[in-house]
């Protein structure tokens, strides 16, 4: 069995929608499926996981404090001790519409991004052609914007779902296929 | 007199009306503007300028490789000589709307400012109350969006203007304050 | 009087060792420093500072969470309201000397340097030729690094603290001469 | 047979050495390894790999020119038509030693996986029990310094060439794995 951990903040909502969306695309790819909150994730729900996903709000251009708390105290103990090398990891995040350009999603999906990579992980990008893409992709992941350049409520599309069901079945897929392989030995 | 020189590199026109637009709030501010394309532009140009703007449309998630044969070519000389030091800068950049977030906007503003304060000057931001922002708004700078998230021409917006005029006033102002003042002796 | 606030965090006082010495560089151009811990910081600390700087250890790549949480708990009430806009903001960061490049201070400045400019703050760099910077300079800010390449301890370097000095100095510098500039209106 | 792509930069030789033992390790894993600097490389070298490795000196920052030339004009075709979608990429860099803190190391790697991950492929990083890992590691790939902090030529250090080494090996092995999946599809 593929284990897939989500692992996610979320004030309004649209974070955990996606965060279940994402979940759904890992189970149809025959993943069994943990989505946790941040301050709820444990070093178990890490060393179990095949693949783990970050996904955050993006609150003033980067990740909400509770992510960088649970990567800061619950993630450096097995950087520490080099145990999730060789997973893989994927991000997503959500927004408001405000600046039109999405500004700071890309610095927040990065940010997260940054401690994959210094976990060891193998990094899932979002293609291009990935339905739904063209409403909601970044090469780094799946983008929620659920309000307009004037924060007029929008909701996330369906396009933007779509976006996210497809990721986490590329993650699903990855995580079984890279399971038990020995890349960095 | 206070000299603005804005270094910009432009394929359909997009970045070049937004470079034109930002020269001309500069002008309203009083300053003298050179407007350059990268490859045309000399170590001279800088060393005249007291605030100096790069702007680039978004290609493969960063700044036209033309925009970095200037920085790698003509910048490097006045680093290695610590000639810029004190001046004012700040950036732009144009893109499509393909993927709705403004996929890799956000970093190629980025990998111009990374210049720009290795350079030694100091960064103008983009203020989230200046006119426009809501269009055409990153805190890096201002950002034009030329196509829709389906790739549709929809050309630049009065507010993605608007804010570019805004952006040329701001370094225009902060380049008169500052020029001559030893903040780094 | 120039005021200029310092907010940190500091687990083993390499950070706090810098912060103290940044302000000492600061007062020596005349200014009031306030050198606070990230979660005693207020709304109205930063409000009465014309020059901010953030400071923290590399913690798994980016900022520690307790300034994050500052960031999103307390800024974020003022980047609401445009409160900060037109002050001038600088960064710093400390780690251990582990992978020899100083893995993850770069990006950890940029992390706080992104904060800095959504709120509207000048970001003043710390040119190549300040005093120290061969031993601890990125263009972000001041580097210490308290071990070597194979985590002995070093402790912070007479040039390193130099740098952090100046660094006080400039910020200092640069937010008398900005002071009450109507530089966005 | 798997096929590794080595495309870089140098001006001095380093990064030229750097790619030769990333290479080495490669072959070591059984792949065939194609090493071209940037100028050279075609849209058939890239459709041909299973996993493709960018290197660059570390030039103003970011990497050098010539790197991004060849992304905007060669890679970006691939880009438009998803060629390159599943195959897995990987980053590093030289630099010198000046600043003590590798100023720039990092946002180069960040400015080439950007596009590798924009490219759609699977990132591979350098997880911090490679060998080599203290003296020229970063989590985004094995980083060499040919010069100590004062521009003291030391060439590359056994570790640092040790580290890149395991990285061309580590890319081997994933590439070999990932091959024909059909991971996005």
């Amino acid at each position: 069995m593929t284990n897939v951990l989500i692992v996610y903040a979320s004030q309004y909502g649209s974070t955990k929608k996606m965060a279940k969306t994402i979940a759904l695309g890992a189970k149809e790819e025959g993943a069994e499926v943990t989505l946790k909150m941040a301050p709820e994730t444990t070093t178990e729900d890490l060393i179990k996981a095949d693949g783990i996903i970050f996904g955050s709000p993006v609150h003033m251009g980067s990740m909400d404090w509770q992510m960088k708390k649970f990567i800061d105290e619950v993630c450096s103990k097995l950087w520490m001790e080099n145990k999730l090398n060789g997973k893989v990891g994927a991000v997503f995040a959500t927004g408001s519409g405000f600046g039109n350009a999405g500004g700071g999603c890309e610095l927040t999906m990065l940010s997260m991004l940054n401690n994959l990579v210094e976990l060891g992980l193998l990094f899932i990008p979002l293609p291009k052609n990935t339905p739904g893409y063209a409403d909601a992709g970044l090469q780094w992941g799946p983008y929620g914007r659920s309000m307009g350049p004037n924060m007029e409520q929008t909701g996330l599309t369906d396009e933007q779902l779509e976006a996210a069901r497809h990721h986490g079945k590329h993650v699903a897929r990855a995580a079984k296929l890279i399971k038990g392989q020995p890349l960095f030995s």
